[in-house]
């Protein structure tokens, strides 16, 4: 798609100082732009990539000094280039129209300017919403609601039930509303416990691939308005997610743990079972969080299991220190013994034995 | 599926009190349960749930007083439950009868009563045991042995030759006798080894969604009776794993590590290559067992690299008391030092300079 | 594929020790190997278990004393015995052909001698080079270019222009080219960042199930010449991975995070964002490597946050002696304080009170 700069400043709200005119025809990094690129440049040290560019148009901060190209101010120049890019980029679409290959069941609804790719398969009673695109080969089972302007990408598989909102987009293979890790231990072999609730995911919710968000046990399974899970997340059965928190690749999270919003949480973290981490909390990567702990509202928790992040940060500069520490005792050991004035209690030479045999 | 109170009473061995002829025709939690769901209360402490639910039949402890229900005594509510569940629920189907557009290889052999979804891709000379069905979109390859009563989900994918029990489900999305991950290194690159063995799972297996279990190499991977195995493991080339053995998601089991029976493995532990757990070992979430390390039977361990899960605890105690430790030693050394009476060692000068250097 | 020992020891540079023109069949574990199997043996300890063995002929070290067989002499067994089996063992076809139900855009370029399964979908201006193999229900985006002889299993999803080169393995269900993880915060939510670079993948390449591998933001992801990624690794956007890198399983890397060649990652290991990895260093499994941290050139590391292996075994084995450290200090603190020689200080009152309230 084509704007002026002009169009463009008014469109994400920059003052422009230069070419009105000036057509936009894509977005950037500096380094890779054409004229005709859009680019950005949020730092001070980086205004020279910016300066050295092909790209004649840049969002820039307030102050910043960028010679002979049309210049969009805005304070937070990364939004803004976001901004930008979601007016400026024609998302490809993922099916347009339903494919003569695609298997819809008798009473399924099907919305207006619906896309439904090749061999993809909707099941009975499913509902999907207008100017939603379903890929190729995805797998929509039997009563689920999905809502407006969605984009599902290839080898999607959603369980019977699942509700998805507006504006959600799920990456390939990604798989919602399987049955819940749920046994119930007796007679030498583990029962399966029944996972009948469902999964019901808001709007605004973008999801990777390969990604697995189990169905509910006796509860359902909720993600709110606005959450971004990474590839390869696991959200087990029962979990509820607040809105606007983002999870990074290869976390999982257990049956019944609850997450607030505006959390963030890293890549590879584990969250056990009922588990809480309330509105704002941030867990590092790979922190992990024992069953049943709560990380309060905006606390910002690493290791495993997971601490205050001072905490951490400060007993992970002693533990690397152990080596020193324990030179330093047996130092203080020596020179007590060779002073030769204070008599080895039983405690110390128990101790002492213990060392020795280790 | 509709039972009486009596009818379930006796089909998981527990002791009625209250109406027989009762109509229970679902199950619940009990702040969602109906008049005609079944729900259950394990603790004394739950009581109060129970009694305020709209349901009218409840699984109880032996003991628990609960006014106005149809009450199912049983020692074990949870497993009761579970069982009446299996009865109650009637499992979706995931396919029934034989798509039209499956392909079905001519030489495959299927069993009677088997569903194959639309899509799905069955090889050469498989076997598909009677009462199984195979979802929508699964590749089932040549020379695979499907037993009697599984469900296999969509989009799951069978390599050559793998071989599943009865009564096995298998999650979406799953893969299973992909090649291991097994390399020579020489000449400056890497030369792959044969990965020629096959993948045997036995019966009552339930393998979660979007998993990976790898072909044998030169022997097979072999899992046993009544596994659980949950979203995204990880299972690699040769790896056993014994009867009735859990293990929670994104847990990796690298080459020719072998696993026990009854063993229980938390969720992301890592477990390197030609490891031993023996018989009922626990593995704490997040766990980390280095190259080669046997895990004693019903030995807990935890933290990476893992140990017994007492002494990691104790250390850990002690590991977040290090600023302390650190100050005590500093406190000593500085008595020690305004007492004047002994003189610094050498190894003493060395230390204290090694620590200004930090 | 049958060949005389003669035929195979000329082809994999190997000394011969007996009959000649023996014909081998196949290749086998020595327990499990048929006369006609070729084994090998690598250490003198396993020289038994190939003089058991049904094989009549064996690939062992120059020195190695096994009668009664046809002997392939090599300095490096199990490389031969690698090299051995790419030329006995013919893999089995992924597809052949195209099959009638495989969906080929009009203006899709497809080379001589591929293969393309069931229900496989190719975009537009996508080109397959001669003697690919496009397993059943792989979707092959828009624009991507694959090269010769390339083995690509079922269910695998490319995004659109992704460009694979020359003797690349995929295995199922892997998904190379979804949107990476950027957003930008900004009023209450995130604003999804252009995601609209490409994945590009050199020659030799192989790459287990289910990973994932995302497009690059305003960059590329490359993967170069023989990398070896194992099942369930994530690679984020703008990653960068050298030649002959080497990636077990689970493993995630971080957007805009540069892996140099040679280098060995173990598995479960979290490389955070805008880090370097530079040639030949080694991460052991479960390191955590933290944003913008740079391992030296040939370097092991483990933990987290990763450290030198060394400081980290020597830090490690101090950590599990920190009960005795804590012990010892508080015997030498009661010493002291029971010659009553020393007034307590201030401080070390508080250090007493703060241990007292713990």
């Amino acid at each position: 798609m084509t704007k002026t700069a002009g169009e463009l400043a008014a469109a994400i709200g920059a003052k422009l100082q230069g070419d009105h005119s000036f057509e936009v025809r894509g977005v950037a990094a500096p380094e890779r732009a054409g004229a005709h690129d859009l680019i950005y440049v949020e730092a001070a040290k980086h205004a020279a990539r910016a300066a050295a560019s092909a790209a004649a148009c840049v969002i820039a901060g307030e102050s910043l000094v960028i010679g002979g190209k049309t210049v969009l101010r805005h304070a937070q120049p990364k939004i803004a280039f976001a901004k930008a890019a979601a007016i400026m980029l024609e998302r490809g679409p993922i099916s347009a129209g339903i494919h003569a290959t695609a298997i819809v069941a008798p009473l399924a609804g099907i919305g207006k300017d619906v896309g439904i790719g090749p061999y993809a398969v909707i099941g009975e009673d499913a509902h999907i919403g207008d100017g939603t695109q379903i890929g190729a080969h995805c797998v929509i089972g039997a009563g689920c609601w999905i809502g407006e302007s969605c984009r599902i990408h290839p080898h999607v598989t959603l369980y019977a039930r699942a509700r998805i909102g507006n504006r959600v987009e799920i990456h390939a293979g990604t798989v919602i509303g399987a049955d819940g890790f749920g046994y119930v231990y007796g007679d030498g072999r583990y029962w399966k416990f029944p996972q009948v609730g469902i999964v019901q995911i808001a709007d605004d919710v973008e999801i990777g691939a390969n990604a697995t968000i189990d169905r509910g046990s006796l509860d359902d399974t909720r993600i709110a308005d606005g959450v971004k899970l990474d590839n390869l997340v696991h959200v087990g059965h029962n979990v509820q997610i607040g809105e606007h928190t983002v999870i990074a690749a290869q976390t999982g999270i257990s049956g019944s743990s609850s997450v607030g919003h505006h959390v963030f949480i890293g890549g590879q973290v584990g969250i056990a079972d009922h588990c809480t981490l309330e509105d704002g909390a941030i867990a590092g990567a790979q922190a992990g969080i024992p069953t049943g702990k709560t990380i309060r509202a905006g606390q910002t928790v690493w290791g495993t299991p997971a601490r205050e992040i001072g905490k951490f940060k400060e007993a992970y500069a002693w533990y690397a220190r152990l080596p020193d520490l324990g030179a330093r005792i047996k130092e203080i050991e020596s020179r007590i013994a060779s002073k030769k004035n204070v008599k080895s209690s039983p405690r110390a030479q128990k101790s002492a034995r213990g060392r020795k045999r280790k």
